[in-house]
Order: C-alpha cells, then structure tokens, then sequence
C-alpha cells in the first residue's frame, strides 16, 4: 500500500467487523459514469492511459466506455477507438455500457465481455432519459439483454432515481424492486441500485435493500451507486455494507457530477471509499497510493482539483 | 424547512430508524474551531452576524470564540469585543473554549456560563500544542475546572488526536479512555471526542466508543467530532449516532481545516449533518434553508466556496 511513502498516518484495524463483508468488489466507473459527466471531452489516448492505470491500480472492474449515441453523450464518442486500443489485463474486467441492439453489436465487434444497460426507477426519468415510459423500457432492453446472454456476456443493470427523482421527488420501493426484478427476470446478472441525484440518506438505504431481499433478490445480486451531491455517498456504502452488501460503485478522484443535480460534485471519490474500507478490515485489493497518484493525474489532464478529500489530502 | 423553496426534492422519511436516538443535538463549531483554522481573520461584526444567524438558524449550541493566546489563533484575538457584542438568544449556549486560569477570568467577565477546555489524547499533542506532556495537561485544566465548576459553569472537555495523531500513529484505545475518564473525574460534564486529523472510519468509532461505556462512562456524556480531510466524517458520525451518541459537532459550511492534516478540507459541515439526520427522521431543530443561506453569505465573507456538498448543491 505504501502507506508510509504518502505519510498516511497508520491507523488501528478495526476491532470489530461484526457483520461486515470480508471483501467487496469496487466497481470503478470513473472512465465512463465519470467522463459521460464532465465538460471537459477527453482525448482517447489519456481515456487508455486512464483505464489502463486503474487496471494496475488493482481494480477489479473498471467501466471503460458507453455505446450511448453520440449526440447523447459526446464525451464517449470514441468508445470504439478506446475499446481498439485496450490493453487488457487479466482479471479485470472492462465492461461497457450499452443501450440498444446497435449498440450491443458494437460491443461484440470489440471483443467486450461484459455490458451494462440503464434503466430508470421513475416515469419522468424514463421519458427524459431514454424517450419511453417506465414499462416501454424494457421493451428496448429485452432483446439486447437475451442477446448478450445468449453471447455468454455478464450483463449488469443499473437501476436509476431509485432514492429520488428530481421531477417526482420520493420513489416509491415497491417501483424500484418492480423495475429491478424485472430486469432480473430479463437475464440481468446482477443489479447496480443507483442514487443519481445524490439525496439517499441511510435509513432509506436500508429499507430499499430489505424491500429487494424481501422481494427474493439475494443481497449478492446488489451493487450500489452513490453520488455526493449532499455529502451523503460514503455513510449510504457503509449502510449497505451493514445489510451484506459486496459490490460497490466508486469513481476514480470522484470524477462525474449529475447534469440534473446543479452541483459540482460527482460519484462516490474511490479513494474515500478504499480509505474506509481498509480502516475497516475489509479486503478491497487496491492500491491506494497508485490510484491517488492516477487521480491526481487525471485532474491535471482535466485542469481542476479532486473533489475527492482523499486525493486532495494525499496528492503531491 | 422551506425545502420547496430551495427546490430539494423531497425524500421518504426513514422507515426503520432502528435503535438510533430520536433527538440529536448539534454542536455548532464553525465561528471558533472552523475559523480558528481559516487564514482569513474575519472582522468581529462579521463573527457576530454568524453566531446570530446560526442560534436564528436554530442551533442550540454555537461555540462562539476562545480565550486562547492571540499569540497562538490570532483569528480570534477578539474574544472579549465578540462576547460584548452577542445577543444572547433564549434557549441557545454560547460556550467558549478557555485554555487557563487567565482565560476563565476573561470569560467570567464576559458572561460565559458554559465553557470547553482542549485536551490531548496523545504525548505528542500535548507537547506539541500545550507545550506540557499528557499528565501534566490535567495540571493546567484542574484548577479551571474546579472554579468553572463552582462558578456553576457547563464544562466541556475536549478530547483531541483520539483516532490517530500525525506523530504517533495510532492511539491506544486505553489512554484515550484514560484521559476522557481523568477530565470527567476532574468535573467535566461531557466529552467530545475528536477526529482531529480525519484519519477514523467506522470500526475505530465504535471501538472507542464501546471502549469508553466499557470504562462506565454513559453515552450520553459523549459527543463526537469527526473533520472530513479523507471524507470520512459523515459516515463516522452515523456509527457514533447507531451506538446511541446524540451530540454530534459540526461547522457551518464545513468551514475550518486542520493545520496538520495538509488538506483543504475541515470540520464536517453542519448542512450535511442535518440533511442525513433529515433523512433519517432524526430530529435536530435547524432549520437547513436559514443554515445554508448563512454558510453561503460567510463563503462569501471568505472569498471561497463552501466544502459543504449540501450548501454547494442549494445555494444561489
């Protein structure tokens, strides 16, 4: 970890991990849910560099781009060219996000393994997000999951506005594990329960996971998605490590706002996450000085400092 | 709460609040140890404007200056012309940090009915900051104490450098009881047991805490105070409020940073505090609107933008 050379102070393990997950998977979304965010459209080369440093970083999973069309999402335009020319390491995984059956042949035409579509919780977010109602949906997703399945890809499905909607306000939970266990049903792997605004507090985390668990979905189905638009991300992960929780959303540097949020501030910061965990005890298998250092890295490529506290705290 | 107005979407209120407390009161820190720690020498009608906002914001407690040598925080060389000024609201403290003999006269003078002193949990601290060694401390608090206490004052005692010290490391969980249990035995009334570098997550809280009700102490004679340098302190915060903790310091806007962590980030911000505490259907008394407008108005005053998520998200 090379705790020393960063002059971390060294701190107690935790005495007492209780319930407490052994290990989790950090799901590094930073190069597509962080980019897709920023002003800022990044060449491919240091989009590569990025990913690459994320991968040796230690990082299990690391969502490298979006089939999302370009007019959409222009920051990611190049997910073809990025894809070409990745080096890919083995165990780690480099899954993309893609919305519809072009998409998807893009996908395969990379040699991708590993997608991820993006559903919504609300109506509202559904009409503006992807042009259809809350049930239409899943009438595009339907054939690209099947597909993908079919191909032999993990297919992950993120669930968005699932602890609030900026048009609709409180989302109802037996709406969010409708939507979920649809996409399960789908052929979805696994679930990524997203807070794309940033307002969950942990008490309501806990009740959409026993409303999921109640439901029938194993808690190992769940990743979580946090954003720190109101500071609240990292106390929401710990309430869902609390219920069993093992997979967990972060973004390099806390790169990525929300374009619906009116706030600077973006994912979960992956360091204040792997900080946490390590002073809990709790397995993570990141390099922390590496992933400061490329965070660091990649706020000067982007021409503003981390909002991350970790990064901010470490970086030289 | 006036959320329309700041356009917050509205949230389910926590269905299962579990064994967290009901009522939780906040430590208003931000006009003595946030602006302590800014470089920026606020104007004393400015420092007057805020504690006025905060108690009108509806603090019940705002720590409002130190008798600390302005020799060491310049900052708050006007102790006595802020505690001449105060408009002392009904139902509010304004408690003031006093390091000596001295200092207690002064607070005398000026009405203090409530004051705090600041301790050390590690040799290196002391030395350090109060230029004695860990037993000595007690020394220099006893006899302030002891008149505080006959003077019929509330004495608060800080316990800083509980979770890690900058030149130690980590601390051994005995000497912080150790040294929490010889402030309480000396007369004081409480503890605040203080993150002073940022560096604790969740399991260190709750070992320290459960290290303390272990010795006998009651959880209700603590408080905790958590900074934010690696975005910890919200999280920590909430597994201090899960063992049954109900006062919880924090600083408006997030203001205040530690001269020895060598980050921009300080105390956690009280806006963010409330919104979870909110979240959660805890009750704390604030109201945010007043609280985020106040924070907004002093970034101005400083010339920087809030740290605080909540304030950076709702300000205009």
């Amino acid at each position: 970890m090379g705790k020393r050379e960063l002059g971390l102070p060294s701190r107690a393990p935790s005495p007492e991990p209780g319930e407490l997950p052994e290990r989790v998977t950090i799901w590094e979304v930073g190069p597509r849910d962080g980019l897709q965010n920023e002003d800022e459209v990044v060449p491919s080369a240091v989009k590569l560099e990025f990913v690459h440093r994320l991968a040796d970083a230690g990082l299990p999973v690391v969502e490298t781009t979006s089939f999302v069309h370009p007019k959409w999402v222009p920051q990611l335009a190049d997910a073809t060219e990025v894809l070409d020319g990745l080096d890919r390491r083995a165990g780690t995984r480099y899954p993309v996000l893609v919305p519809n059956a072009r998409g998807l042949d893009r996908a395969v035409d990379s040699g991708v393994t590993d997608i991820a579509i993006f559903a919504s919780a609300t109506e509202s977010f559904a009409r503006r997000n992807l042009n259809r109602g809350l049930d239409e949906q899943f009438e595009m997703f339907e054939p690209v999951v099947g597909r993908a399945v079919s191909e032999g890809m993990g297919v992950r499905g993120y669930v968005s506005m699932v602890f609030g909607d900026p048009w609709e306000g409180p989302v109802a939970i037996d709406q969010v594990v409708s939507v979920g266990r649809r996409l399960l049903d789908m052929g979805c792997s696994r679930l990524s329960l997203g807070d794309t605004i940033g307002v969950a507090t942990p008490g309501l985390v806990e009740a959409v996971l026993r409303a999921f668990v109640a439901a029938g979905v194993s808690v190992d189905r769940l990743a979580v998605h946090f954003h720190d638009t109101y500071g609240q991300a990292l106390s929401n992960t710990c309430a869902a490590l609390r219920l069993g929780v093992t997979t967990v959303d972060a973004s390099a540097g806390g790169l990525g706002g929300c374009p619906y949020a009116g706030s600077a501030t973006g994912n979960l910061a992956t360091e204040d996450l792997v900080w946490m965990l390590e002073g809990m005890g709790i397995e993570h298998g990141v390099d922390l000085e590496a992933l400061v250092e490329t965070s660091a890295w990649m706020a000067r490529q982007l021409g503003r400092p981390s909002p991350s506290g970790v990064v901010r705290a470490l970086a030289r």
